[in-house]
């Protein structure tokens, strides 16, 4: 499975493609052809609602960025086996398999701008179909026989789901504090980019140092792209309301737009949002106040510039790639994951 | 970690304790202690939810009849290391998360006599910490560094949930034949039961042989256990209605007994059954007169023979072993799990 970079594939320094995904979509491609084809060979059951809905969500347009972070990792350095084809699909199952359990906690109605899962085949189906991606997830891992990235990937496993309870436990809590937010998205996001990159690293061959720099180039790209989330749920930098805007609100996440306004807003704004926040009937109406507030007290650009600096520490992390194809993709992606929200 | 058994719990062919459970209690004492601690431990998390919703649970009075299996397992061999006590504690970490799970696909509302969690802590914390007890499962098998049981157990998880979803997809499902019911019951529980002789016998240093042997052990075990559940859930032998008696209607399971009483019922009685199953608000009238029919067709009889041979077939498994006091109380255990039924 160790494969050669064709010519097709690197990417000089003078063209720099506008679509950053197309880019790291095309460094990975051949390898997630192989990472797709496992997905596909392991979401088949018996038990058809299984394939079913893992499909279901599978081909709903995810951007399987992270599976791509693992090749990309990988591909950095000299793959001598498949391992990293399996790590990438384990990751993606493991994220299949959060989205799932994320829909009925959240009771989504949507999910990339499909119903969610839950909505066609209901809670019980989605929560025992992402048990069965994780264990099958486990079973992919196992398959490569290293122990330590079995590790990395089930030590995250146990962190994305300690953050989801503890978010829970933080819905509508309005003395929630900045730093129990990120402690909150490294959990329940940055673990998982984390473990991703490290595993590619791991499964290319790298030193310590390097395994480490991938690391914690995964764990900082992970909290700038969960900070875009949350400012992106409240319409981006510009505020522009579109469908899904407000769900955050609905459902008393105290996201940081949030947190800093009710630090800087005024007490009426201040009243209005913490009368609203967790209502999940919120209207149209009182999403576009709140993110008039959010505008005012510059939630979002401070937000957003902290995902900036969360940025630039894991682009730090990858100077000794950055004159490789590779290492420049994933520095642009790093820069790609902020300038989304604009 | 290794122990020799003591006086206290060697167990001899003439003194046959009244409660075979006892005695496994007692010959699996010491082991369990130390799986206790590690279970304990692993719960422990800076998110206050995490603990007080796993605690619940352990505490519920659960046998631990899983990993006391996966001790007494060890212990037919000579454990040269902890890595028993690991296998066990994953193994309850494993069946604490089916059960919170479970208990959101089956919208429970009791569980061991208690409030289910999630009628405490809600659906979505139930989601979310069995997600966490899985995470740190596999976290307690990594840490023995063996391949080969992590295989056994993450392979096991992934039938658990295929089991599930296949026990789901069959609910109501009036067509459903008895080798389906087998497949459900094989992957839903019998499945653990035999990762957690198999993973035993492993971490006792079995040989290839024995490994199996305990496995195919644990195998049949774990369904005449199911079988004899299910016979429960209608009162056991005699029929005798108590509380929880009549959930498996209510959700329309197609468990044994009422496949049998589908196939030899009269057409009135036939019709009264496919009336009420599945029905959540079926009376205890309606559940007394369907376990009328039940035993009107010998259903629960017929069952529990199945399940005796089922544990027939499990103890002649552990033949080589009987002369063990491990093995004698094991072979005692899997006729205690028809007995219970009577």
């Amino acid at each position: 499975m160790g494969r050669k970079m064709s010519g097709a594939q690197a990417v000089t320094d003078q063209v720099k493609p506008k679509d950053v995904v197309d880019e790291l979509v095309e460094f990975t491609r051949k390898d997630m052809e192989a990472v797709n084809e496992m997905l596909l060979a392991r979401v088949g059951s018996r038990v058809e609602m299984v394939p079913e809905i893992a499909s279901y969500l599978i081909d709903a347009g995810g951007k399987r960025l992270r599976p791509m972070l693992t090749i990309a990792a990988a591909q950095l350095f000299t793959p001598q086996n498949s391992h990293h084809i399996n790590y990438a699909a384990a990751v993606e199952f493991m994220h299949t398999a959060t989205l799932l359990h994320d829909d009925v906690v959240d009771e989504s109605s949507k999910r990339r701008g499909k119903l969610a899962a839950r909505m066609v085949w209901g809670n019980a189906a989605s929560v025992l179909v992402g048990d069965f991606l994780l264990g099958q997830a486990f079973m992919m891992m196992v398959e490569t026989r290293d122990v330590d990235a079995l590790g990395v990937l089930s030590q995250a496993a146990a962190i994305i789901a300690e953050g989801e309870v503890f978010q829970l436990s933080k819905a509508n809590d309005l003395s929630t504090q900045v730093d129990e937010y990120f402690a909150v998205i490294k959990a329940k996001t940055a673990a998982l980019f984390e473990a991703a990159t490290e595993v590619g690293a791991m499964a290319g061959g790298a030193t310590e140092a390097q395994r480490k720099a991938l690391k914690s180039f995964g764990a900082e790209l992970g909290i700038a792209f969960q900070i875009v989330d949350d400012v992106l749920d409240y319409g981006g930098a510009s505020g522009t309301i579109g469908k899904n805007v407000g769900d955050d609100l609905r459902e008393g996440k105290m996201t940081l737009p949030i947190l800093h306004a009710l630090q800087n807003a005024s007490e009426s704004d201040r009243d209005f949002i913490k009368t609203n926040l967790g209502d999940p009937e919120a209207s149209a109406e009182t999403v576009s106040k709140v993110v008039e507030i959010l505008q005012s007290t510059n939630a979002l650009a401070d937000a957003l510039a902290r995902a900036q600096q969360h940025a630039e520490h894991a682009k730090a992390h990858l100077k000794e790639f950055a004159h490789l194809p590779g290492g420049r993709i994933l520095i642009d992606v790093a820069d790609y994951c902020v300038e989304r929200a604009y």
